[in-house]
């Protein structure tokens, strides 16, 4: 598996010595908080998103008498999580258009692996919250908002707010970033590097292979088919190596 | 061409008659404002969509000096555009989440097929105000916008804020959504076949059929890479027909 | 009837030919909107503005059980109605006093002409969103709010939510701005007279030509009761060309 | 003069004894506060309100170099000045409609008496905050606050920010509320007075006995020209009797 | 006692001739209002608040059925109460930090004497409104405040929504500033002294003498045990005085 | 010294085992961040707090040309970091008292150790973000943030925008928090302790053992001048505890 060597055997052509295909080390810390009913610190490299799961019996009240659960995901970053210190959301009085597109996407990319009915009424507020920021971070909290999810629906089973024989979690969901730089698709970009490609794409893809949310972005030319397909194909091999390591993570 | 013939010869085995890769009946009212530097009323079906594009000599201050231009687009839809009547947001004080993105999706297909050094300091602003809608309005607002665009651009040519050689419009841009519903890919979603849609995707094309923006969602079950292949096969087809559109709308 | 002349002859002393107690050449297109219960394009001369009357079947809930019902107003500008683009109310965040104040003129003046009795338990809300803007745009709204409003009074009692008895309007509404330039007392005055008005003057009329609301202000040199007499004089007699006009579009 | 008579010989036939043209007992303390340049607490009946004067040398940036100054009004209800508690605008967040109107009443009816080219490049801002309400704050509000203007613009004269042969006031201003109540108009409204009228204008008129606005609305049912007549003469003689008190306070 | 002589008598080191352990001249106006269930305008020397009590039967609907009461508490300065003017909080559409923190420490203090089960389900909230200002704001507020609630008790007592033998209230409170000054520690800071402060300290006081809250900031330098020690001496003796007030002014 | 053998060796008399004059287990984990000037993540027991400190060459423009710097601080909770979850500030669009207050208390504490001077014209900001809270969070914020402090000043010489020879430090600063439970003075309570307090205090004192703020506050009953005393006796002892640590954790 190509992940944990990724900064051991700086062999490869990028400035951290990956191979274009390589993702970078990753590290999920399962249960890192004692508060929340799941929880864990996802590193990405030096990207660190702390992802909790926050299990609450019933739903909101429109939701009411549906025999349907809910779960739904914020993302935020600590102001100075990124180089230059960021003014904060809560002292703005707003949250900017990138915040909102990246909480609605973790959510889109969870509720497509959970069944709400075997959920029950049942929500899952999941909050991805970025401590360091070095690129993928999106990604970075889709993939550790998993591991959450995961562990505060077994919460939900061991407190009986799930039937024992219930299966809400129909598969596991990933995420990685794929882009091209000087023509060359790479797999999951470091800062360094997403600003200079020319086209940016993240992908989520489910633990079966299947996708979730393809999302291309030309940031310098546009790009044609057959980038789009070799961008595609790096995607799928990285999701694959980050649903290895959510099933080692969680056991069994 | 498929456009004019939807309505007019019901068929097809959709609801409104169409075939699976046909667009709706669209029409492009190019200067529709008095007041605009370039608009247009553009229809995609019911769904109408009001571009303006405002050109401001000028750049804002810390853009200044670089010898560069600025686009960028505001999209929002009247609050009895759709069938049950929304709030507006200037009442609630701030912008949802899904505003946001479109906004940003606009923004962001303008700009790739403008070249911001030969723009110079001009600012174009693009607004989308969204009239009726029934379906696909985020991308009958690039594909509206584009002609605004245009407009705006040969206005700021005659006013001499643009040089006479500079050539700021490097390719066209239009969009289309396609989606599968019960298993069949489809082009243009009307907003009955959105909701029952499993995929939905946005994607964006430039007159050489490039992609700007490819943006897949599972809404129902994830989807696999030859369902992603035809849905693009679907999009290119639609956005081609759509730029020679925008081609015979804006003249020669 | 002055109206419809206007554009085709000029022949009086002001910009666009029309004599000092000429109306604009005023249109109305009665159920623009595929969605709303009753909608107007309405247009005084290069003013247009679009009104939508949605009706909800019940009534706020501090309101219920009384028996009665309840029509409200929301009015907005579109960002490049005017002549430069002004910043959207939902991005600032917050509504500005001109909005809330001609939101509340209009719906004031729906109000006195519906007998919220014989409405029951019902609830109308009226948007009037301005798409160009050349002076006169509240008049403009509530004349055509008006249209919009007994198309939805219509639907309502075709649903059987109002009782087929009920006489829920008790009059019709219109409204005219009038003025004071050069000294001259002017009907309806377009955006470059608006600007050079001493006085401005707002009267909204009923059908049968009594007085719902006289907004006069003096912008430049206060006025004395002899040319607000004049003043009133020239409203009343464009309220009673609107009034014939409605009638018309409404068809008996 | 009737206006301190009022509460002292009840013999007409309103609720608290005044004759239908009478106003209730005025007073105006001049001076109140230690802090701004101009002040008044005044007093229509039970009404008070705190005007304020704060005048800056200097004009905002977007009037700078044009030598001419700016009046500008913000006014406000202390929550416990009403008979139930209101939630303050500042933990709302927002201004409501009411608030924004009449700030921008008191603001247009004292620039109408004020020559800005006299004035300078000078601004003063008038606040006008309600200690106690009991019916027309806003009439109060602009009655008192031309003595905190005066007064202020004095103050400027003293410290030569303005000429000492510029006149600045060109003519003073007051206002009053006159209504219709069960049919016979009434001047100066007390708030049981004023909820139970059928018509209720606010008119604001100059030393000199001009209009400088005339706001009349039909909260019950439309009036008609011979209503109106009446009522514009009820509040010129409020309004002649007010500036006499005016004149009386800031003394000759 | 060494209130009322304060601008009487000019002896002292301080500028306006006062002692370093003398209180400035202190009024309290119990009744100021004629809409409040309890009402006071407080004086400390210049600084002037009016502080309402307004009581509501019934409680939050969070805290229903517990059988106890809530009293809580909003302060807020006048724009012009100060020596230049303040932006308004509500224009701002946010409270500051400032506000937040004295509004909170009024309420703790109110609340620190009052018994909610004796108070039963009814809701007390108090407004502390600084007409002028003039340093020790917070600490008029609090005193002035207790005579308001003292009285919007004995109103709900007198309309039987509190038991007749109930004692809601436990104790008195009252509060003042205390600062070292060029190393004297000197009572109740005037404006002019709080800024040249090197300690400011805020000290709550119940009727008996305790404690309820004990804020001291070190502005310059910090400051040791025995300036703490004889800061709290002289906070005593002025607390003394006032709830020596208190009682005089509330009878009995 | 009594910090670290807290949770080893559970002798004393409190739920988790400590002496009433024992702090929890300490840990500073210096310069936790790859991203900011100066960091740390400090821990009291289970309560975590990330404390960033980004450094600015400059000042705010109101600020410019005075020859000194300034601190600010900014508060925050992860919505998970309590037991139940709270809701974002961002997303409700406004920051509680709380949060506003805590946030000005570091700002205050921080501030009193540098000489502002010797920062010259340079700006830190220190972001406090409590990762879980169990009790102390504002302490361990305070405490944690000087030592992001030291190092973002260290840096800020190393990079000459701070003179070779300037101390801007004055002193060193931590803060913990007493409070009386069962009528027992108590050290550095948890949140379950803090939940049960009478009274609640938090002391901030300088290395060299001054008082920068002293904020009691009586949660049950009044508090008498003893109970302070042996308060403030407490407090004095666990800063002393803490200000090893941090010389400890900066070296030297």
């Amino acid at each position: 598996m190509s992940i944990s060597q990724a900064t051991d055997t700086p062999s490869g052509p990028r400035s951290d010595g990956r191979g274009h295909d390589e993702l970078r080390a990753i590290t999920i810390e399962r249960g890192w908080s004692d508060q929340a009913e799941g929880s864990a610190l996802i590193s990405f490299g030096r990207t660190k998103v702390l992802c909790t799961a926050s299990f609450t019996n019933g739903v909101p009240r429109w939701m009411t008498g549906k025999g349907k659960g809910w779960v739904t995901a914020e993302y935020s970053m600590l102001p100075r999580s990124t180089n230059d210190r960021m003014d904060r959301e809560s002292v703005k009085g707003k949250i900017g258009g990138r915040t909102h597109e990246i909480s609605r996407l973790i959510g889109r990319s969870l509720r497509a692996v959970v069944d709400m009915k075997s959920l029950g009424e049942n929500t899952i507020v999941i909050d991805c919250d970025v401590l360091q920021a070095d690129g993928g971070t999106r990604t970075a909290a889709i993939t550790g908002a998993y591991v959450a999810l995961a562990d505060a629906l077994e919460w939900g089973r061991s407190k009986r707010f799930i039937g024992q024989n219930a299966k809400p979690l129909i598969d596991s969901v990933s995420a990685v970033s794929v882009g091209i730089i000087d023509g060359v698709p790479m797999l999951d970009l470091a800062y360094v590097e997403d600003v200079r490609a020319e086209t940016d794409m993240n992908v989520v893809v489910t633990g079966r292979g299947l996708f979730v949310e393809v999302q291309g972005t030309a940031e310098g030319a546009p790009f044609d088919r057959s980038e789009l397909d070799s961008l595609l194909d790096l995607a799928l091999g990285g999701a694959a190596d980050l649903t290895k390591l959510q099933v080692e993570t969680l056991g069994r």
